[in-house]
């Protein structure tokens, strides 16, 4: 969300937000396989194979919601998922422990994750008010499987990635 | 985490992870005031304010974690955190009008608590992985704080922020 000038009403509010988010999830569609051939863990591999394609599904969610509010998708400059993204990027090449690095990258993709929650409960919220009944049920798919995503992250550091070797 | 040179074990990434949201908790001190000058509506300043205590205890807390390590609490550079604060007070600083204003912030706010349960997260199974059990209980406090906050904000936004006017 780089230029602000034209915000005045929630309805800009709520097309910043799209255009926010639209940019971090074209962002994150480069950084996935750059983080797959990072990862030696066969199921991190998997997973974050499975987000691409998720991911892929969730930028055309944006689109038509774009075209149903007659703007062209569009991304505006989004520091925070740069800045989220560098991280994982600067600390997955430092690291040369596969056991290590793997455990990095689900931190870094789970921070990734948590940035896209926060902001697809706001659009949602704001869709709400906005009385755009239409947008809310895409993105609360989007949401749920941000959601999915970061609890399997969980689940796979837990169960695998930080297990204590017998 | 901007210098990850030294990370060769899980106990590396660990002390990393503490720096890297030892410099965000700080980075969050300076901009709380900032945001809370920003806001208008009473409760959301109330909630900046009441946040900004709970900070200062959250950093009370990774201090004596640094402590039980024999380490000087210190920040590495967290560009995600920079990115984060760096949105909210651009849109923040082009927003006239006080409601949309507010419901900007709320939304920063929330970015910002979702970097911190995703960071607090990793923390806390590594250092169940690590064998670290009496960090487990003072992260576990900070985490809880930052997911109510989240909540708080939620239902602030929800019930006043975006309530649409009668």
């Amino acid at each position: 969300m780089a230029i602000f000038k034209t915000i005045h009403s929630l309805d800009d509010l709520f097309l910043h937000t799209l255009e926010d988010i639209y940019f971090a999830e074209n962002t994150i569609l480069k950084a996935l396989p750059k983080m797959e051939k990072k990862a030696s863990n066969p199921a991190l591999k998997q997973g974050f194979e499975t987000h691409l394609e998720e991911t892929r599904g969730q930028v055309e969610r944006l689109e038509s919601i774009f075209k149903s509010l007659g703007k062209d998708p569009k991304g505006t400059e989004c520091p925070a998922i740069e800045g989220i993204v560098k991280e994982a990027e600067e600390l997955a090449g430092e690291i040369s422990d596969a056991e290590v690095k793997d455990a990095a990258l689900a931190a870094a993709a789970q921070a990734v994750e948590h940035y896209e929650i926060s902001r697809y409960s706001t659009l949602i919220a704001l869709a709400q008010r906005l009385g755009h009944e239409d947008f809310v049920r895409p993105l609360e798919a989007t949401l749920a499987e941000e959601k999915a995503t970061d609890a399997k992250l969980t689940k796979l550091s837990e169960s695998t990635l930080l297990r204590k070797a017998a």
